[in-house]
Parts: C-alpha cells; sequence; structure tokens
C-alpha cells in the first residue's frame, strides 16, 4: 500500500506540473493562472488552473514591450503578444495586450480577424492608415489615418487592417477584449490553409483564374 | 393642456407603431418580439420589444423555407435567412435558422464567417464539400465530403464554406446561434469593400501585383 | 524512477483515452472537442476537451438525419438528437440539431421544456399544430398549425408541443441554442419520476383525486 | 417654435416619468433602476434605466416582508416576491428574493420551474417536504425534509415544489438569481392556458381520458 | 500489466475522491455538484462536477441557519455563508446565500465589496442602517435604516455596510448572484494585507501621517 | 392632423439627436455607436445606438493620448480615460483603454476598483511599484517594481494601486476589459461619500478615533 501511495503522490505531482491543461471564461474566483506543459494531455475549454495559493506576481507579469521589434519580414510588421500564452495571470480575465511594429514606407499588418475580441489601438510613433470593413450587405469600409497618441477601436469578428503610410517606423500597443482572442489572417487562412482549399473554390470565390489560385496557393 | 395631452398620446402611438428600435442579448422576458420601421430614429443593440400582450403566433412564425430557389447568379448559391429580421420573435432567443440552395455542378457558398454566431448544417440533397479553416498559425483545413441526411458544424468566426461536388441541385438547412448572425463573404469584404481598400495593401496582403488587385476591386 | 515513469506514462494515455470529462460554455479557442468515456470518473460542467492537434473531420460530422425513424411507440412520435453526446464538436459552440419523425393521425412530441434553449423548427413533410405556453400569470397559448417550408421558434424554458394533425407522417428539423439543451418532458417528470412524488402532492396540485394520481404514476 | 419647443420639454418629462420600459442582463454601470408605467408603449427586453442621477434609496427598498400571509387559497400557499416589479433598483443586477407562507397540514407551492433563475431556499418555521426533478432520461426526484435553519437549492429549469408536511405554519424565504426569473406553474400552464390546449394532446400526453381533460381544463 | 492497471485504478479512484478541482460559471447540465479536496493539486476556474449519477439531496442541503452566531468579536458581527464550499451543489448555479448576526448597539458589517455578485437583504431581527456609495465621481451614499421585513440590494461591485443601530440583537438573511461571490473587506484589504501595503501609498491615499498608517498596519 | 406630424417629425428628429441613452453589453450587430446628449431624459444599460448607416470613422476614434498631462494634483497623478463616454463606436465591444501620467518621485494612482473590468498595464517610462491585493480570507498583495515595457494584470474587482518610485515622470498605457470599467477610489468612496458614513461605522472599521474620522472626512 505505501509504495502505491508513492506512486499516487508522484503522479500527482507530475500531474499538477506537467499537463497541458484549458479552462474557461468568466472569473468564479479572484483569478485562476493558468498552467501549461507541452506533454500535457488533459485539456478543457482555455486552461486549468495552478493552486491559488501558489500564484506569484510573475504570473501577472511579462517584460519585453518597449523593444523595437525586427521587422524584415513578408509584411513588414511583427505582433508581439501578451495573451494567456505568454502570461498565465490573464486566464479568465478576459484582456490582453499586444506591440505592434511596422516597417517604414508600408509595413503591413495584414487584413484579419480575431473571432473572439474587439481591439483598442493606439499610436505611439508614425503614421498608420487603418480601417475596418462592416458586414454583409454593406461592406462599409470605416478608416481613418492615425498620428502619434490616435486612438481606433476594431469591432469584433470584422476584418481590419493596419498599414504604414509614414517613411519612419511605426509602433502601436493594443488591447484586446479576450485573454486568447485569436487571429485569423485572411490571405494565410484562404490560400495558405493546410491541406490546401480546393482551387475551383478560390478561383470561384475571388474571381481568378485557377492557375493563378494554384501560384498563390504555392507561394503561402 | 387637454390639447397637449392629445398630442402627447398620438405621439405615444406613432412612436410605438412606427420607429425602429433595436435590443439585446440574453432573455430577461419570457421573449421580446422585436418591432422596427423605416421611418425609425431609436436604435439599441439588437431592437426593441413589442408589448408582450401584442405578441401573436405570427411574430414566431416565417413560411416558404420549402420552395426552391433559383440560383442563377455568379456563385450558383442562394441563402434564404429567417433571422430576427425575418421572424421577429427570435429576438433576444439566440438561434435563427437558413436554407441554402446550390446549383448543380459547382453551387458555391463561398468562403465566409459569422462574427456572432456558430452553425449546425445538414444536406437534404445533393453533395456538398464543407470546410472551415482554423485561426493562425495553424490555418487548418478541416473539410467533409457531405451526403443527404450527414450533419456537419462550422465553429463561430471561422473561415467556412460549402461546395456543390455533384451534377444535381443540393439543398441544406442550418441552425446559428444568434438572432442575428451576420455574414461576412471574405472577397466581397475585401475586394468589394465600400470604398476600397488601398490597393497596395491588398497587393501585398495576398501576394498579387497591384494591377490585378485593381481588376478584382473593379469587379466585386 | 524509470518504471514510475512508465507508469505515469502509461497512465497520462490511459486518463487522455478513458475518462469522461466535462466543460464549459463560451468558446476560448476555436473549438473544443468533447471527449468521453463510460468507465470516465473526472467530470466538469460540459465536457474535457481533445487535444486541438488530434482534432479531425468526424468530429464535426454525424450522419443518418434523411432517414425517416420508426414512430411505433406510445406517443407516435420520435426524436433523433445531434447535440455534444453525439458529435463531439459541437461542445462550447451553443448550439445543436434534432430531427423529429411523427405518425399520422396524431403523432405526439408531447409537452416539454428545455431549461438551455430556444428552438427553431421547420416543418419538411406534413402538417403540425404547434405552440407554446406563457409564464405565469397569462399562460397564453401562442399556437399555429404548420405546413411544409413553414417555421416556428420556441422561447427558452417556455412549454411547448408539435402534434401531427394530417393524416400522413410529419418530419421536422429544429435548431437549438445550446450543444446540451436538456429535456423535460412535463408528464414525465411529474408522474413517472423516479422515486415517485407524493401522491398527495399530485393530487393537489393538478386537481385529480389521489387514486388516479396512484394510478398515471403506476403507468408512466 | 417656442411652442413647439415647450411641446417637447413637457412630452420629455412625460416620456421619463411615465411610459413602460424594458432592459437588458449584466451591468454596464453601478446600476440601472427600472422605470415603469402602465400607459407606456416602449418596451426593452428588461427595462429602461431611471437618470442615475435621481435614484434615490427608496429605489433599493422593499417593505413587509415580516407580515405573515393569508393561506387561504388553492393550494394553501402565498408567494411574495420581490422582483424588479416590486423594486426597480433590482434591474440589471441579477437577483431576486421571494417570501412564502405555507398553511398547516398540506399548503403546497405546486410543481413549478423558473425558466431565468436557480433558487436557493431557507426555512423560517415549519417542516418542508422539498424537491426537484432532473431532466430526461432520468427524471430523478432529488428531496428533502426541511426544518427551521435548513438550506435547499433548486437548479435553473428543473421542476420542483415545496410540501407543508406539518401540523403549524410554514415560512420560507428564498434568493433567486435573476431580476425577473418568471414562474411557470406545470399544471397551470398545461391545464389552464388561454386558449386550451387541445383536449387530445392533453389527453395522449397525461395518459387521461379526453373527458377527464376537458374537465380539468374547465376547473382551472 | 494487470499490477499496472490496479494501480491506474486505484488512482483514477483516489483522484475521484480527493482532488480539489475547481469549475466554471453557466449550466451546461441540469446541475454539477462541486467536488473539493485539501490534497488536491488539479485546479479549474470554479471546481469540478462529482459524476451526476451519485449527486444526492445533501450535496443540495445545508442546515443550522436558524442559530445565533456568537457576535463576540471585534466588529460585532458574524456572516454564516452558504456558498459553493458549504453546499457543493450550488456550483454552476449562480446563487448563494448568508446569515448575517449583528450585535446590539454597533454591530457592524463593516464597508466591503462583492467582486462577483449583487447582494437582496432581508432583515428579520432589530433596526439596521445600511448603505452603499456609487463609484467615481460621484462617490454619492445611498443609504436607508431597516426594520425588520424591509429588503433593500446592494449593486455588484460596489462598497456596502449594515450598523445595527438598535439596543438589541439584529438577523438579516441575504441572496448573492454568485455561486462564489468573494469578499474584500475594505480595511483589512488595505491596512491588513500581507505582506503590508508600502506605508507612504496608503498616508498619501488616506491623507494619514506615515506614523499613523504603521500603526494601523500593526493592528490589522 | 399635418400640424401634428409636423410636430411628432420634429420630436422624433430632436429624440434622435438630443437624448443621453444608455444601452447593452454584448453585441447584436457589427457596432452600435453610442449617442449622448446631457439634455437627454432616457437612459438604459449603457447606451443607444446610432443609424448605423451614420457612424463614421471618428466615431470609432479618439486623439491626444501622446500628450503628457499635468499632474500637479493631490497625488501626482493622472487618468486619461477612452471609454464609451469619450469614443462612443465603443458601446457594446468590452474594451477602452487610458493612459496615466505619474509625478516624479511619489506619483500615485491610489489603491481602487474596477467593478466591471480588468486590467493589463505597460509602462512606457518610468519605475513603477503596482500590486492587487487578494480577497478574503487571504488579503494577500501580489506586488512588482515595472520598468519601461513591463506589463502587468489587475484581476477585475480586487483594490490595486500605482506609485512612481522613481525620480522621473512615469507613464503607462491600460487596456480595460468593459467600455465602462467604473472607477472606485476606496479611500474616496469611503471618507468622501456625499453624504458621509457615519463616523461611527468608520472609525470602528479602520480602528481610528471618531475624531480623526471626522478629520478625514472633512479634507476629502
Amino acid at each position: 500500500m505505501e509504495a502505491l501511495q508513492i506512486i499516487v503522490a508522484i503522479f500527482i505531482l507530475a500531474l499538477a506540473s506537467s499537463l497541458t491543461f484549458a479552462s474557461d471564461p468568466s472569473p468564479l474566483q479572484d483569478f485562476c493562472v493558468a498552467i501549461n506543459d507541452p506533454k500535457g494531455s488533459l485539456f478543457v475549454n482555455g486552461k486549468f488552473c495552478k493552486d491559488a495559493k501558489l500564484a506569484k506576481a510573475d504570473d501577472f507579469y511579462f517584460s519585453g514591450l518597449h523593444i523595437r521589434k525586427n521587422t524584415s519580414n513578408t509584411f513588414g510588421s511583427t505582433v508581439t503578444p501578451v495573451n494567456v500564452a505568454q502570461m498565465p495571470g490573464l486566464h479568465t480575465l478576459g484582456i490582453s495586450m499586444v506591440r505592434i511594429d511596422y516597417a517604414p514606407n508600408g509595413g503591413l499588418n495584414p487584413p484579419h480577424t480575431h473571432p473572439r475580441a474587439s481591439e483598442i489601438l493606439v499610436v505611439l510613433e508614425g503614421t498608420l492608415h487603418v480601417g475596418f470593413v462592416t458586414s454583409n450587405p454593406d461592406n462599409r469600409l470605416i478608416s481613418k489615418v492615425l498620428y502619434p497618441g490616435d486612438v481606433f477601436v476594431f469591432p469584433v469578428g470584422l476584418i481590419h487592417f493596419q498599414y504604414n503610410i509614414g517613411n519612419t517606423y511605426a509602433v502601436a500597443f493594443a488591447g484586446l477584449s479576450s485573454e486568447n482572442p485569436g487571429v485569423i489572417t485572411i490571405a494565410n487562412a484562404v490560400f495558405g490553409s493546410n491541406p490546401s482549399i480546393n482551387a475551383d473554390i478560390l478561383a470561384k470565390a475571388f474571381n481568378l483564374d485557377r492557375k493563378m489560385v494554384k501560384n498563390l496557393q504555392s507561394e503561402f
């Protein structure tokens, strides 16, 4: 019996320290610090919690958002997220943050949606052309040029973008109304999915010829 | 004073019978039959309610979903919605329905999202290739060929489509988890917005040349 | 130590593949495919999730809803549900579906409530008299005769029914605003509970004599 | 013009002081004191709010719950509610209260559901047999005899009752998780609806003969 | 292999009967009886559920709320809670209850907030001065003297108190709109936190000299 | 009759352009731009919406958050909010933002709660000691010193503060999970309410003598 007790005790410790759990939306306690582990085998909607007694300041902390990020990539922009994956204390709190860096002369955060969050963005440096498109049937583009200190909001689920139209670096910070907002980059999801969407579907939907679709798919 | 009372009384009647109102999410009463009016000047999130005492069976009723719809259009498909705009009794109840007709040999309900609803679809006739794409970074396509009696679900906010790969008409019915799910047809919102999105943005996002983008924009 | 690691590893696999878990309401991720096991010993509100990387199209799929069901039973009706118990991918998505078959000349889906969902129903075949009753103090019956293509909505928590008044089979499909709507068949819950409700209570509540109540209870 | 301004001003005052409005679920402000008027013609899901600056202590106040109520009625019980209809300050706060008085020797709060609330009940005087029935397929009766100081909870949407099995008056207080919980007294909704449910339906559902159903309907 | 199966079986039983779990907000099933264990190592937002088949009446039951509590303590008041920690069946049901006893001549339930619940209170005995303070910028005190049978509501998150201004014992019962409302006693949280808040902060915030703050902190 | 129609038309215009309305939580449409008017007499929980067709980019826009604010005030800090009162397009979107400026050497955002939001804060300049206190019974202080680029989260409803411990100006931006989070500055609500809380209550709650309480109340 004692041997089993030891095994059980070890297992409980292993479980507490090594599983990727997931959990849930609105708070039922002061906070629920998320716990994660790549070897984990139990999952819930969101994350499991750490024992509240063991929560410490570092669970509610993240650093490095003052550092300019490298924007030498396809779109000339880099998003640095601070959501529940980076800051476990965000779990169940319905909020997260991102820093976005844009290369000069065309750095682009391309058209995308957040399926689970609205986003409020403030420009710190540079000049951004930003916009979102309303749903059917109007598909109205609501856009604005933003300068440092300007704030704009992108409603939940709508397609939106930011584009650096200045000749200097641009930086923005944004708050999002979920600890795990999700991102769907439209072009990547449509032309770069894995496996690919049937090219006939995309040709018809986007009014492109099939060969062009195939080319796009090979590039994404 | 009496004249004013009459004016006020007439106004109240006019208000009750003629304004487009809007209202809210979870029920605080048995039901809230929506009221609408093209001359309306007051709006809320959703709709205003009809006096519950005046609610009648027709407020919870809609007809004609058995009729095959004409699919002679660009995409070869027609969506017939039954949401709060068509059935005012749906207001606050978090549910709606659609019928979708697909032309033979390629009728397509093109890639789109519902920002406020998940969708469960059952095939009545025909053979549909359906799928949805997960969010970043995986952008995994989860797809299936469906036959009559098959059911599939598209999670809230994700890009999804249905495509008639058979040589006969196809028909599906679907339930959606909102009385006003919203629809964002990706290609239309991106290439057909009003006004247009800056062509440089779309060229970069979709890896297309600027001229091609301009062509696409002129066609949508 | 190695032996323990093996034990732990085996346990984790066993846990992942064999427990009945339960989980939660609004999405915190793209989807959360439910996992179940009759031997399971851990439960949450709803279900646990499958590892998202292992989700496959069949998790979002169900078949057979085109088949006419046998209605040779007490009420002359059969409900075929497609909720999270049948389609694990529905978990956290707030939607489900049912097919209902009604025998000719009086097939009845008897008075019942869904404690967690509103229901939108479309008639495919036959002629149904449907209705729901509002809460106290009015207890107003709102009813309608429905023909193929007609749609009707039953608000969450209210007592409702469908009754085949035609001399042919009837079939309806319905969407429900929860992945686990629950069903309370009024007569069964009241007269057929296990153990039985004290007959004096039911006699007084329904204005029946005690012997009649006892008879009813023995039959349900 | 001045005359019109006066009319408009008077109307605005009239509107603010005299209309029956309705409103919504979770708070977006400290509180929203409901306003009502039998002459009102505008309705929302819930109630409209009073100007927050004019809110006063009496809006959050109700008196008289210490008084024993007359229980000389059919069921031998009286429910005294304190919900948003009696205490306008409850609006958007998701809570309400009731006092229930039971006659000695069989005072009954008959089987009913609250479509929008769970209920926690504490017994102050007397001896109550209380219970609720779970949903299909189990329809399990979970019941208990309660004495002064005992507390019991009835989950949202489930059929429940309280029955005075003592030979003295009984009194209970209960909290409910909605400012407008709604009540559906099963027997009244089923046999006493207005208009009546088709007697064939009830005969089949409750396994009663048609004549008995007609009798019951005439009595409710 | 058999030995391992036994170990796994024992562990599963141990897990089911001995871990402190936590879980989630709105119901996805009839009820979710919470399970707890001081040795537990798995936590979620709220609690885990007991197997629904094993739920029994005692899970929904609590006793002893009729007993006058000792109020010989610093504030002259005692709160007896009935929330999910005392009654596991409350889990996911969004409701709980408290009994509050107040010593004669100044028994005080000191200024506090409930971060997750509104509270409706009924006075059973005695005379209570009660009040709450609105948020910035008005900080309006809304207060009232309550006598037996009087009811008052304290909106979610606002600072409130009850004070026995009579020369007899006072007793109140209250319903709260969460199964785990949380309590933040202002003075304790501010002057009695562990570790202490920097005295300079409290001196500045409360306009006290640093020494006074240090004194207060040593006393709490 | 025509005169009345004119009156009604004028009134409708006046109503649409001049009333302070209020409205509701989760979106039922793409967005709901709030409308306000100091003369308004109709209120809901939140705000009324502008006609969606008239929404323009400026409704989703705010400027000036790059400007250092004057911190020559009692606490040496200034909060510049961007919530639904400043940016009407935030309505129903569940998100808002603030800029906070802190004077060197002790600029303090004093202990306060947000009854309706969690807050994620990023430091742009300076050195902040920040912290929050958990609810009863632990009242644990969780605190950290933050430098530029550091991020911290304050869970909904908990008492928290930020304190400039550096000798330079400090600046932070924060996202909040509500369009109208509310602020309760503890010392102001407790000692500066209008009218004042009975000094005996505060003396007992804070362990201060009555005269000291009176002094504090006269100063706030």
